[in-house]
């Protein structure tokens, strides 16, 4: 427990209204997008500048007290569970938007700030954003950067850190440093921006950050693929792929995905395929048209039964609203679902995927799969019930057979997600004791007394 | 000196012929490719294995020898001098290329494997390794990782560290690790692959590469824009780039790197203008066409003199040729030469270029600009003579007020070429004692004696 004295100092730093200890809100602060874990925070506090948390992190460090950063609470693998207590640093207030460069395109974020709020601002400049998580609605820019997101659009786009040139950051000391700067090319020292992106709030708090954006495609093409064999689809993605077309998206749905939607909102996907792939192509009109009719050669070519081009913007918004929706569609149909994060090599999807049906069966577990087929990253799902012993013994053997058999396809154990408290044991297990020994000393070198979200990631 | 014990164990690791400690061998391994620093090694090794160098570094480890990798030894900032004597580990005979993986659009190569070298053999399979430095023909993939490389098409690809998927790299302890794979996305503790990238060989041996590939874009397209003010050609890049329009290379040539090309090799460059810029469109045909359009109507817009649209691949090659002569010319001009990297926000080109031109005059020196400008990264560059001390303190008064200057304006001291010997004392001036710190706490706790190239970044 903390001390009581140290809720006045914080009081006089942030301003008793941003200062929560009642029963309900530490509640609220005690959990993420997952559910599977919950543990209460001492305090939640709301900073809205970096001379704030500096004055934080200072006591913080002083008394040693765990700290926890929090965006959105929309991750999904426990990264902003207070699981030792101390504060939950809540970010949601420190969100401006510091400034939108259209010559540099470039931007200049508060943590705080919701990707979709971002987004549509720079709508409006002919700017994005590319990296897309399906949370982008509540997702901030602070957690995006420390679990290092993906999403459907990195096919094409890449991944977070591919659009983080800079960083603002306050030290678990409550010193605040900057690392990289405003232009793509920087080879000044060791890359410690890089380090702090994915380090899943364990090594600082990002306190600014300057992204590199695109300009706005001015086109946008959906097309989508239907099979009566999900590892067709699986051979399908990368044969686009290695006919020199990039869409930047390709999302794969499988049967029962396809029914789960079709139950929850009718819409016409084609119930008794056994998966669809969603492409969508963007970039100028007439690139947009050509890569459209490659996509639809080729998919015809390597089996599709079906395939279909959207004919215009609503078409379209209504296939990814249904992949969008394929998530709520698995967390709805079972008490327990484990959603796993593997990402392959893109030539061995049709690998994973029939590993995925063969352990379905060995175990007799429904594993569901969905995902960014179009990078490799999978999401397999298993529905189970904690509450049923033996059925859920058989989901834990069966999800770790799959990420085992990611890893020996060449994958790894989480693409977008991160480790988390969820991979903990999959990480010691398949990681280099050697690597795991670095790790740790750059944590006990930045924060020595253990203060940054402590629990997680070993 | 290194005892002379330690050549004969040598010799049974690489074997005989592999290693080198004439005269002859020591100096031609004593310099890179600036000339500005020469030292020379003690003994020059040519491991072609993993397990050799592990070897090799376990007894360097032990006996505190130093250890400077080299790759083809063309990096400019000093970085592959064995400014300590010791060991040259020279990688050029460690170049296989194990692997061109088609379906997940990856190769796996050793470090010694040559840009040139690798771009052929992808060609053949429809792929290319976008990253570019000029220095192609001799640059190893080794340097390249461990310089974190830019060149001229990163505008549109962006820099080396991009491409890099997973290292195996020896550790100056003689262990050997794995990081990062070979997908995409990959959240799994700290991103230590993106450490050793751009780490100057200062952590370990890069001893095997995973390399993200791009498949080989149809079409291509030379544009060369003429401008009687070099600061209005620095405008026309971020004005095509906000534009919507991401050419794969803009650079620029001022009229004195025009003249000297002329007088090197005439090709009909415009010898009146003040500056040209040389645009390269590349994708499918359609899009090509389109974005050479919007290039050639907006660099009217903006203020050019002239604009050609080179008419086939033959007089493109004559521009590109062209550009990649500037540095021979500039070199070629004054006994002594310094060929800066600063790199600025995009809308700031026209304020860099302005402010060249404002110390050329007050320090009466030769200034010459050329460089990426598409991506804020100019080579401003100083012809003088060391010789001629009055001279030559004049233009070291330049050059620190060109790079305080770039630093003023939002910019890095190094873009590609990296810190090496080179920038130390503007590195040291620039950045935060505190990251420093944390640079150094690294350097201690993967090399604990120092070993791994030492004397370089600080």
């Amino acid at each position: 427990m903390i001390k009581e004295s140290l809720i006045g100092e914080f009081e006089k730093i942030v301003g008793k209204e941003n200062v929560l200890t009642s029963k309900e809100s530490l509640k609220a602060y005690s959990y993420d997008g997952t559910s599977s874990w919950i543990h209460e925070p001492d305090v939640v506090l709301f900073p809205t500048s970096t001379a704030e948390i500096a004055a934080i992190m200072k006591i913080a460090n002083a008394e040693k007290v765990p700290v926890t950063p929090r965006g959105g609470g929309t991750n999904v693998s426990g990264g902003s569970v207070p699981i030792q207590g101390g504060i939950v640093l809540a970010l949601a207030k420190f969100n401006k938007i510091i400034r939108i460069d259209k010559e540099n395109m470039t931007a200049t974020v508060e943590p705080g700030v919701v990707l979709m709020d971002l987004n549509m601002a720079l709508a409006r400049e002919g700017l994005f954003f590319p990296p897309d998580p399906q949370s982008f609605l509540g997702a901030t820019l602070g957690g995006i950067i420390a679990e290092n997101a993906g999403g459907p659009a990195c096919v094409k786009y890449g991944v977070t850190k591919q659009y983080i040139l800079g960083l603002e950051v306050v030290l678990p000391t409550g010193d605040v440093i900057n690392v990289g700067g405003r232009t793509l090319k920087n080879v000044v020292g060791y890359d410690l921006t890089m380090l702090f992106v994915s380090s899943e709030g364990t090594l600082g708090v990002v306190t600014k950050a300057e992204l590199k954006l695109n300009p706005m495609p001015p086109a946008r093409k959906t097309i989508m693929a239907v099979y009566d064999d999900v590892a067709k689809a699986g051979e399908n993605v990368f044969r686009v792929l290695e006919n020199g077309v990039i869409p930047n998206k390709i999302e794969l749905l499988d049967n029962w995905v396809i029914n789960r939607i079709e139950e929850m909102m009718p819409m016409g996907l084609p119930k008794d395929a056994d998966a669809v792939l969603l492409f969508e192509t963007d970039g100028i009109p007439e690139a947009v048209e050509k890569e459209t009719e490659k996509i639809v050669e080729i998919a015809k070519k390597y089996g599709a039964t079906d395939v279909r081009v959207a004919k215009d913007q609503a078409e379209a918004d209504k296939y990814w609203l249904a992949r969008r929706a394929g998530f709520a569609a698995v967390f709805g149909k079972a008490p327990t679902v484990f959603a796993e994060d593997v990402t392959v090599p893109r030539g061995r999807i049709p690998d994973l995927i029939r590993k995925c049906k063969e352990l379905a069966k060995k175990y007799a577990v429904e594993i569901v799969v969905l995902g960014h087929a179009g990078d490799g990253n999978l999401h397999p799902s298993i529905l189970t019930d904690i509450k049923n012993k033996d059925h859920y013994d058989r989901a834990v053997k069966a999800m770790d057979e799959i990420i085992e058999g990611a890893v020996e396809l060449g994958g790894v154990i989480s693409g977008e997600h991160g480790i988390g408290l969820e991979k903990q044991k999959f990480f010691r297990k398949i990681e280099n004791p050697k690597v795991i020994d670095i790790m740790k000393g750059i944590k006990a070198l930045v924060d020595p007394n253990n203060i940054m979200n402590p629990g997680k990631i070993w």
